[in-house]
């Protein structure tokens, strides 16, 4: 079967054509005001409705992601598919791409970013290094493994579905590291040395469908019991880190033949290695600065991406502090609200759980480099 | 009747609150957008469907502006209206403020607005000049009305309903300012001395519903077939040029107690005269700047005015120059696309006329007076 209207990869989207976005959280939300604001008309898709995303698109779909009927027609529907998370099934992927649609990022990022063991060997891949590590399974010898490691403490994390934190845990010992992996499900994980890192920086960096690439300033990020609390840009860290960190995301970018945002998340440890923490194929929370700190955001450029647009200047036109907002907003929004040099973000989001991103904070000042 | 459920002006609306905007062009577009982002539910009211800021709203609605009955129950089901035009019937506004609703800015600036003989006797009684002018209709003697200005040139502008140039003609003597009168309509006009300005600035004014008053810095305007066709910030006139006009445009916003953002432009004359030439109760193209080279952009201030939040810092972070997309934006948006350094935003009009206005762009600098 010949797909219907295969799209040339190549054809820039003509002025307000349609994108559809997988997902409606906050990155779906923000990716749909951008591209809002570049006269596309924005379809979300969401397995639930009155999502925040879809309470700012064109056009709202509701369905099971797992959903192969659907995601041909959204496919059909829109000029061109992005998504805001990674977990995007790969079965829904290749239904887009079936379908004759145009699929940006590509299902390669997504095979590599859904698996903790496929992400680290993809960095070796590259060339570069990732935490010191092993694949464990059902099978595994925990001994010989904690020995590979050549450390006193590990962290245990699920090769699939972990975020902000979930399906992951610190261990101090082989046998503590086996009766973590029981509960855990005894699905497959990685037992990654724990690294004792300076900071944590992350690399946000757009390629365009014409191959150029666009880093963002790399950017510090500050953690609190396993979720994003605070991003500072530019990072503090060498100028080696820097260019080494956004040498190994563009070496990324180039290998996936990526099209859009990828987010690659490293540690500077003490003796000044660059180590990949974890690759997002998509924009992510540590770019959101970018939005009142540089001339294009990653939304806007991500967009641009997608509709085979040539990329605009990532370059900063500020410093920036970014703050996230977790839970119930009511607690903490007042303090913001009414502070008149921070820009709130609020995601719309209804009744949110505790300890979920619901806004985020932008303060910027003068550049410190200019 | 008591109006039900009255709304107390001074209350902040809570987190996730639904606004709701009259208009659904491009202005209500990125209001909507700005909404959006402080997590504001959009409820867009506009004559037509699938209208630019309909597409990018939680809610659409669609009836004739004039519906009494239709702004009843847009007032109920929201918790705050406002508009992105000056030409809201008075009646409309009427029906909100009766259904018990919070109508941001008020029906007083509208009022104001709408009459450019009001709008001139307004700024006389705030102490500012308008142009010279005679309010003229089917009694006037129009010889007498000539000689009054003392000039040999002048406008003919309709008294209402004028935008963009149009419902205007310039004239040249008392019997052309007749015909032309004839021409209109026989409607309601007033002829004004063609003032031989240096520039036009235009100050963009927020006040909050605490009275707190936030001005943008003034920026310089040209025209180009009586449609603003750039606007570059900061203006290029003199401190107490500048100084002059934002005192005026605070003391209207006073004078009207006004929530939300006003712009007023002004002629620069050659002997120094600051000269008001038109008041518009809203956020305005002039002001398009602001979100790229501003914390807070004009929108995000209004709608924060609206919500009866305190306003954010409207500090210029850059310089910058913004320019109008006119008719099909394809003819131009490739240039503009390819250049890094210019940020398009496309209002996604469809089938745009030409010589309307569908697009913008902003080119920001480094600041010339850090």
């Amino acid at each position: 079967m010949t797909p219907p209207e295969a799209k040339p990869m190549s054809a820039p989207l003509a002025l307000g054509a349609r994108i559809g976005v997988m997902g409606g959280g906050q990155l779906g939300r923000m990716l749909a005001l951008a591209g809002a604001d570049l006269g596309f008309d924005i379809h979300v898709w969401h397995e639930t409705a009155d999502s925040p995303a879809a309470r700012v698109a064109a056009q709202e779909w509701v369905a099971p992601f797992d959903d192969a009927a659907t995601a041909a027609r959204f496919a059909q529907a829109v000029d061109a598919v992005t998504y805001e998370f990674e977990n995007v099934p790969l079965d829904a992927a290749e239904a887009v791409l079936a379908a004759g649609g145009v699929l940006r990022p590509g299902a390669q990022a997504l095979a590599v970013a859904q698996d903790r063991a496929a992400e680290k060997a993809f960095a070796q891949e590259v060339g570069a290094a990732p935490a010191p590590h092993v694949v464990v399974d059902a099978h595994t010898d925990w001994a010989t493994a904690w020995a590979t490691l050549g450390t006193d403490r590990a962290v245990l994390k699920t090769r699939r579905l972990g975020y902000d934190g979930k399906g992951q845990a610190r261990v101090r010992s082989a046998a503590e590291a086996e009766a973590v992996f029981a509960e855990l499900g005894g699905v497959g994980c990685v037992l990654e040395a724990f690294v004792d890192f300076v900071r944590e920086v992350s690399v946000i960096i757009a390629r365009g469908a014409d191959g150029r690439l666009a880093p963002f300033a790399v950017c510090e990020n500050t953690h609190q019991d396993g979720v994003l609390a605070e991003t500072r840009a530019p990072a503090q860290c060498s100028e080696a880190t820097a260019r080494r960190a956004v040498e190994i995301a563009a070496a990324m970018a180039e290998a996936l033949d990526y099209v859009g945002v990828l987010t690659v998340e490293f540690f500077e440890t003490l003796a000044g290695e660059v180590l990949v923490n974890e690759i997002a194929p998509r924009v992510h929370n540590s770019g959101h600065w970018t939005r009142e700190a540089c001339r294009h955001s990653q939304f806007s450029q991500h967009m641009r991406a997608v509709a085979g647009w040539p990329l605009g200047d990532p370059a900063r036109i500020a410093d920036a502090r970014m703050l996230n907002i977790l839970g119930d907003p009511n607690a903490v929004w007042p303090q913001w609200r009414d502070r008149a040099d921070a820009v709130v973000t609020l995601y719309g989001k209804r009744a949110p759980r505790p300890g979920r991103k619901t806004g985020h904070v932008v303060i910027t000042a003068p550049l410190s480099d200019p």
